[in-house]
């Protein structure tokens, strides 16, 4: 479970699932109340009038699958540079009791120019929620080391 | 200071400086235990080998431009959507002891097609340390309401 991840490890097109993270009214209120203090993620009654009830806030839910993606492979993976990101788009609120999970699709990969034995790797990522409709998506890259060849080779 | 903003309050062209926070080392391994848990984030020993002391999760630096930007506007905006986040690029480390400030640039605006009394407003925020060097940058997107015209008008 602790090898390495190469650039060699996320082929084109691949599509794999992984994560499960429970969201309570309390993580919802606590990440707000350091970062997104608005009535509609930090007040359950405030929230019920505006919004049906809580809602998390977007980058709680971003930062919810930078958890999932560190647990599945981020900590392992060979990464030179985190390349940025290219969009964001939240599709649907997330609520507390809901149960998400992680899409990940390889939409691109190509050897970096002028940069031996690296490559970039464009991903989407998509946080499905327990109906399996997704809440977010992210769509962002990586640069990563190319496997080491054996001496001799 | 609690006047709703509208559409119009933001003109194109316009930048503006506000916030202004201190990042501890507390702080950046908080979110990044959370969130985050890599080495360079949670453990100072691990982090002076690797990244020459802790940095912040890129993550955690988009989630305090987010309080800059709730504490500065847009708890007060009225919002319809956010549209989305365009882009975001991280070009330098955030480290225990860094004060940060937003730089916001008004990108673009339009009225939304289809949208009665509805505007779009594109923003470049940089996240800017005690250097005057941008940390991070993000372009996202914000839907608002027009100002609201005096009847008979």
């Amino acid at each position: 479970m602790a090898d390495t991840l190469y650039f060699e490890d996320f082929p084109l097109g691949e599509m794999i699932e992984y994560g499960g993270i429970h969201v309570s009214a309390a993580d919802i209120i606590a990440f707000a109340r350091d970062f997104d203090p608005q009535p509609f993620h930090t007040d359950e009654e405030a929230a019920r009038a505006s919004m049906g009830g809580l809602i998390a806030s977007g980058w709680h839910t971003s930062a919810l699958l930078l958890r999932m993606n560190c647990e599945a492979f981020l900590t392992r993976a060979a990464i030179l540079e985190e390349t940025g990101v290219e969009e964001v788009r939240w599709q649907r609120p997330v609520r507390p009791g809901d149960q998400l999970h992680v899409r990940r699709h390889t939409l691109a990969r190509r050897p970096r120019e002028g940069a031996a034995n690296a490559g970039e790797v464009e991903f989407l990522y998509e946080v499905v929620n327990q109906a399996g409709e997704a809440a977010m998506i992210q769509r962002s890259g990586l640069l990563l080391k190319q496997r080491p060849q054996p001496l001799g080779n």
